[in-house]
């Protein structure tokens, strides 16, 4: 998993200072929230991050989750559901990891020094990891610019503004990095909404030069339980697997991510909810004013010449929202869970 | 965290073939076990591991801590309970990591080809991830041979045999190695049943050269959770926090973890327990007929001429112990939890 709700344009508050090994701003801090609006009325709405506000419904946890050490066996039933969910031809394709941020962390220290190209503006800590491991990093706006590069890394849907690039195209793309050596990383954080757009089901255990990763938390809305995949050859999946060793996911998360994955019925509920709920807040938003700039059902991409005026307001009354330093006139909204939140976000608004 | 079943002396059971990504075998697996032993009575008691048989007592885990990010400000809290329960002199000493297994994967990662010595036998992961990551590595018998390495390696107490080396000679290691570049890892997995051969507490904001892992999972009987810390001089301690990037700990881990380590009285009730249980297992192994070859109060290492042919009985009697191709009069033994389990225990050494 990991949050998808950073951008290269950083800073989410105006509070806050450096944080630890030169780390980036995100998305989902109330701690930076009650520091910028300490006045505003608890508890805060959290509209900052495109986690879906109604959960999976935790199943129950046997004990033996938390006590044992993971068996290999269990991994691999959840590897099994995820195949399943996502469309891969077979598990040993798919490598679980304690969200996708911690596959983010990996890939950089398993190449040697290369010259990587981000599709941008999108999620910040995919340039960031690699710079801060060493490699040459451009972030480009074009996708034929991904040509030249050793590692190109296309988030699809992208992250904030929901632009799809076709499979195709990018599976092309793939098989011309994987002729010379080099990587395309795939970011489907939001890609469950939609599997149309999902380059999984083109990945055999031959595949090389693509990587496709996978978020838990977003979709299921379980961000904190750390549930991520890698989708790729089996050279690769392999490769990840060894480098993240035995023991990575834990016990808790196996189950639960076992138990949701393989529940489709959930599954097709959930999209056509989200699917109802984005028409929402995009009804929500126009009516306040707003442009949309794009989004996925999980969030919206909203555009106002007063945008600052209104994160302010809408902090104010104890609701975060995302924005982005170098596109000050965009915000990125959530989706409220309740009927109450959907109340106060209207009002916020008016 | 991670399992300290194993030693450089592989294989558990018979049964096994290759593991993927070229993985060592472990204590703790019953899958293997169960087809090792077809016949054995269900359920199986599991004594191939070092955890603690009765674990912390789960206190109720807000449904935050599984919807949302975790905030750093509750790694941060997380941190400051284990410098506490560490003897460390402050929580920016002291990184969070999703069990150290994902530290010992993480090490080798950061560094240019070293020579490594691992003072040996040992726990096998040590060698194993720093050959994988293409380092040159010597297992070591003698403490003074790993003066001549860039990485040194020492698990203290010891895994499987329990041998102590005193703080103020690691010290002096560190103190050597770090001058010219060198790094020295202490594994402390076994440390918490006695603090006072722990080195944390020699560790300042400046100390170069040394990084000591502390397993959460082990001594709290919470093996499934993942949770582990690596303490170092702040330089180093920041660089291992940016290598796992944000969120590398699950919300339920930071909640639980928090509770466990503030818990001083039951670290403290938990000690001395784990002393008298291993009392009355090292009496049933000598009463059994094993000789005693070391150990800690959460294992023992009983030897005996006909350990084999015991181990043979124990799997048919449902029970799992450690053994070691390398070591053949060797069997590892973890404690029991309940009466009815010593009981099981008993008869099937009788």
């Amino acid at each position: 998993m990991g949050d998808r709700n950073s951008t290269n344009q950083t800073s989410a508050t105006g509070s806050p200072g450096p944080l630890p090994g030169g780390s980036i701003l995100h998305g989902g801090s109330l701690g930076r929230a009650r520091e910028a609006f300490p006045d505003a009325p608890e508890p805060w709405l959290d509209l900052s991050t495109g986690i879906n506000p109604l959960a999976y419904p935790l199943p129950e946890i046997p004990s033996a989750a938390w006590t044992r050490l993971p068996e290999r066996g269990d991994v691999l039933a959840l590897e099994t559901a995820a195949a399943a969910a996502y469309g891969a031809s077979d598990a040993r394709l798919v490598a679980a990891a304690p969200g996708t941020q911690a596959l983010l962390q990996l890939l950089p220290r398993m190449r040697p020094a290369s010259r990587v190209a981000v599709l941008s503006p999108t999620y910040g800590e995919h340039a960031h990891v690699w710079r801060e491991a060493g490699h040459a990093v451009e972030e480009v706006s074009d996708f034929a610019q991904l040509n030249g590069a050793d590692v190109a890394i296309v988030t699809n849907p992208n992250n904030p503004d929901g632009r799809i690039v076709a499979p195709g195209r990018l599976a092309e793309l793939a098989s011309r990095l994987g002729e010379r050596g080099g990587l395309l990383i795939v970011d489907e954080a939001f890609a469950d909404t939609d599997e149309a757009h999902s380059i999984v089901p083109s990945i055999d255990e031959r595949t090389r030069g693509l990587v496709v990763f996978r978020s838990f938390g977003k979709f299921y809305g379980l961000a904190g339980m750390r549930l991520g995949f890698a989708v790729a050859g089996l050279e690769m999946a392999d490769g990840i697997r060894a480098a993240l060793g035995p023991w990575a996911v834990s016990g808790p998360a196996i189950e639960i991510g076992r138990a949701a994955l393989a529940d489709k019925a959930w599954r097709i509920a959930t999209r056509a909810r989200l699917a109802r709920e984005s028409e929402r807040l995009a009804r929500l938003l126009r009516g306040a004013g707003f442009g949309l700039a794009g989004g996925t059902p999980l969030f919206l991409l909203a555009e106002a010449d007063d945008a600052q005026a209104r994160y302010e307001a809408l902090g104010k009354a104890g609701i975060l929202v995302r924005r982005f330093d170098n596109a000050p006139r965009r915000l990125r909204f959530g989706l409220p869970g309740s009927e109450a939140e959907w109340a106060r976000l209207e009002a916020a608004l008016r």
